[in-house]
């Protein structure tokens, strides 16, 4: 990789979507779900920095969990309300000198190392991947009262997940052009004009966002069927 | 309900997906896939007759789990060489006399009881209905090259599930139109012209596409998140 890495952990929005703030401090597989991704970009020898972006009552939980697992080179971040406002904070952790963001939601915590150097070699050629899966649903649009106004062509949808790799210029202009976005980065790069790869995603790989969701990751662990 | 009901249960198609074609046959909390199905359809009192529609191959392993089950007014078809052809085989196997039709794929085992009646209902009163939920993941819609092109507004997407409840001869008539649609019946229906109403369904309800997603519904029936 010809560029400088970092990576942001973004752990401060978890807590509206599980209606619960500590659920990135829930258990899977014996340990909290927020070491997953940890480990993860701390592990990978080209990521120079990692900021971890926590609600400000987690902070100290954050730091503690990022000791007792003996991980270096992370800084925990306070982030905003919007996970918009939550990854610019984490951009501002970073060291200037870094060139290349990795960025992940600390609910998707089954992301392979294969997914995160794919990942990454994309975004050093493109500076701007994400990792993609078909979706297997048939998608319909649906009106106000909830009948169907169109049926979407599935072959050309993608289902969009983290880890995402950005150059970090791109990020911070197009920040500055949408400070406000309420989407996640590659589609807030894609509406600011950047060019966006896909790369393949892993099915697995999923997002926590209701309590079945835990269930499902820990038998994905038990069955050996995610290597993290 | 002011109308007969039958049903069909579609265990034709798959083995496409599969790539083995006995998977409603695999085993899930020690009962075969397909029993899960045929059990819902058959318990609904609603319910007159039950179509169950199998490749030419599994119509004796099909009529030897209905026995087993002990389940009465299941009639075992041979299905086509698509969806649409094994859907319009299982029209051609209910009486004449039945005027509304759930359809379900035996591949979503945990479709429950509530969400079954749910459909039923919908269905009686407006002549087409379909569970759907929301879709929770990003959707990109990419280029050939797979660059995104099209950022899908997400608040008004559904993914669509079975059982789905259909007015028979609205069915017949969307089917006589398109005989060789490759959808699903809410869809053909739409594309026919039909208004098609969604009702909750239930993320549970999952469809098994990969040996994974065995794995992922046995965590979900043992840790008592499903009632089927």
């Amino acid at each position: 990789l010809s560029q400088t890495l970092g990576a942001i952990v973004v752990a401060a929005g978890g807590g509206l979507r599980f209606g619960d703030a500590d659920k990135v401090f829930a258990t899977l597989g014996g340990q909290p779900v927020l070491a997953y991704a940890l480990r993860l970009m701390a592990a990978e020898r080209a990521i120079s920095a990692v900021a971890l972006v926590m609600g400000q009552h987690n902070l100290s939980r954050g730091a503690e969990l990022v000791a007792a697992l003996g991980l270096r080179d992370v800084v925990v971040c306070t982030g905003g309300a919007t996970r918009s406002a939550s990854v610019q904070a984490g951009l501002r952790c970073l060291d200037p000198d870094v060139t290349l963001v990795a960025i992940h939601d600390a609910a998707r915590p089954l992301a392979s190392v294969g997914l995160l150097r794919r990942v990454l070699r994309a975004g050093d050629e493109t500076g701007a991947a994400v990792p993609a899966v078909a979706v297997t649903d048939t998608i319909y649009e649906v009106d106000d009262d909830g009948s169907i106004s169109n049926v979407i062509e599935r072959s050309r949808l993608r289902a969009i997940q983290t880890p995402q790799v950005f150059r970090r210029d791109w990020l911070e202009q197009a920040f500055s052009t949408l400070p406000d976005a309420t989407t996640d980065e590659g589609s807030l790069l894609h509406a600011t004009g950047y060019a966006v790869e896909t790369v393949p995603g892993e099915r697995q790989n999923l997002k926590l966002t209701s309590p079945d969701d835990l269930v499902v990751a820990e038998a994905l662990l038990s069955a050996g069927l995610v290597q993290v």
